[in-house]
């Protein structure tokens, strides 16, 4: 099956998702993010096959995620390192982490993030207003302009919101 | 070949990525917090394969993302609402648009969250230490415990970090 290309979508999501859909990239990246950066230690992390992670490597660095770096010669080395795109990624990467701790265990999660400078583990990843600086939640804001394929549900979106807010947690 | 099961990972990334780590999810819950909740329209818009829907929004629900519920009787039809644990995504799609309006687009990106309250556009998206309260970057933390497959690798991460710092943006 042909795959969509979401990298020319009218939508920034659609566009990161182009980026860090695939899987195992996500989790290329949080190890990138840890500091790894040669081929050998991301395949011991993960446990995959050569070839996924090569392409997967490949790709970051054609979507400038990652550049490749010759570290060793003969026989020739390189490491993978995060540009100023990939680091950008951290507060995503923190934000996945947190829905996670939050919602994919039962008690403690196995790890945390710490603070160097105060030593401390919990890291909160808060989406605010850049105007006003309130916290935003999904029902806090709309997106503008609305894409035309939404545009007749609107009303009955605001609806569906207060429906929801009376939703059960689970 | 065989899937590896991300979901009984010690970690909160990869079993958030066993969540939403298939192609479309994330666009499925980026219509969801727009406010769509039909079959039909979220076909309408993502423009995707019947069966692909509906395997994702099958998976959404099982990992109590969504709770579909009847609307209509005879012919009875569904819809999917978010349920608690797919409201609290908001942040981590948040994150991502920002990180997709920065990098993914040349210019402005052609479409904005809009604050109800205030009716300014911008979203931004911040991770902090849950501690002192500062902005955290990939530099300004180590996870704890480091699995034992990047434990060797922190000392150099620490300076492979340094040199990152001199890194061109792109």
């Amino acid at each position: 099956m042909t795959r969509m290309d979401l990298s020319q979508f009218d939508c920034s999501v659609a566009r990161a998702t182009e980026v860090i859909g695939e899987r195992w990239t996500l989790l290329i990246l949080r190890d990138a993010l840890y500091g790894l950066t040669r081929f050998v230690d991301f395949q011991t992390d993960l446990g995959i096959a050569r070839n996924i992670l090569s392409n997967r490597l490949r790709q970051l660095v054609a979507h400038g995620v990652m550049t490749r770096q010759l570290y060793q010669e003969q026989p020739d080395r390189y490491e993978y390192l995060l540009t100023d795109k990939g680091r950008a990624f951290f507060p995503v990467l923190a934000a996945l982490m947190h829905w996670g701790d939050t919602w994919a265990f039962d008690g403690e999660p196995p790890r945390s993030l710490v603070h160097h400078a105060c030593g401390r583990e919990g890291v909160q990843s808060v989406a605010s207003c850049s105007n006003c600086g309130r916290e935003l939640d999904a029902e806090s804001v709309h997106i503008d302009p609305l894409p035309e394929t939404i545009r007749h549900r609107v009303d009955e979106a605001v609806e569906r919101w207060r429906r929801l807010s009376a939703l059960p947690t689970k």
